[in-house]
């Protein structure tokens, strides 16, 4: 199973995105399947308003095989819940990987996980990663062992289809890529992202 | 309101994209608030198995601003909805635009919004569609009148995007690409995109 960590004020995309790719790996080439996992069974309300229902509880899971770990404003919060974190590290011991989604890495932090890695997060709090002693990569995402991180929101896709082609080979990845139609394109609007406290990977487009 | 079509099986990217990019919109740049639609209240269950509860019905959300349709192997049932295919015909009456993601463009053709317009879709139909009298493009996305289209699954985040900007211009996209770290990589993997039968924007990638 592939276990995908929702709370409430989750942002939506960090989960939805990596949902969709597991979701065809599953499909077209029996990858794992994707499932909701919260701290108890009642309806999650995201951080732009969508209700999700999860499909099992900390206690329902059982061993996951993968986990995924989203952000949001949220994520500040849920690294001071020690049910939560303990859960993440308590799976972390045995999945094939773990995956933060923008803050989420925040959630990695707090159980434990990131000390004397590299890792990737949301562009606001690259600093603020980097002065809890994390080596901060500005990219778009990391891998450092078993434990992958990528940048803000939308690049948790980026991340899981690396993960795939990691995992199940290039020519799975690249199916998964074909039934998501995930060629994105790369047209940049205005001159937003060209603020000096960008990331890296961005900043220069 | 910017309305938010969902029926059981639908593809959860197709609509969880550009959500989250609606979503940005309304929260940083005070944008129109995203609300999911569905026939009734009861949880919808997408593709592959999220589980998601509707904000409003058929007969309580009243007049939208905008109305996104996505797709799944499900809307070729939908279309066949009577009730669906003439919510879909009603709202479009007086929305700003309206915007179908993936085989979500066979509700539009249902609902009498497609003769003599230019479409997009998901590459498996690209031929079907054709067959209905449509003039297909196989692009990302492309815009009749307030018709717009896009590709398959991932492609709704394009076409979102470029309709934010041409609603909103230019620096209000910028914001929402840059909170939504919407950069994503160029990487194609493997070689299934290379196929005869894929849209002319990605198989010569």
């Amino acid at each position: 199973m592939f276990g995908v960590l929702i709370y409430p004020g989750v942002e939506e995309l960090d989960f939805q995105g990596p949902w969709e790719l597991v979701g065809m790996w599953h499909r077209y080439a029996g990858g794992p399947k994707p499932l909701l996992i919260a701290q108890s069974d009642a309806p999650v309300t995201c951080a732009h308003g969508m209700r999700v229902l999860p499909d099992e509880t900390f206690s329902t899971c059982g061993a996951l095989s993968y986990l995924l770990v989203p952000g949001g404003f949220a994520a500040f919060d849920e690294m001071n819940n020690p049910v939560l974190t303990n859960f993440v590290k308590q799976q972390s011991e045995h999945v094939n990987a773990i995956l933060s989604v923008c803050s989420g890495s925040f959630i990695l932090l707090a159980a434990g996980l990131l000390q004397g890695r590299k890792a990737a997060t949301n562009w606001k709090v690259l600093s603020r990663l980097r002065q809890a002693g994390v080596e901060v990569v500005e990219d778009r995402f990391v891998r450092d062992g078993k434990v992958w991180s990528s940048a803000g929101v939308s690049a948790g896709m980026d991340a899981t289809l690396a993960l795939i082609a990691q995992e199940a080979g290039e020519e799975v990845a690249s199916t998964v890529q074909l039934n998501a139609e995930y060629y994105p394109s790369s047209k940049t609007y205005g001159s937003a992202h060209r603020l000096p406290e960008g990331a890296a990977y961005f900043r220069s487009l």
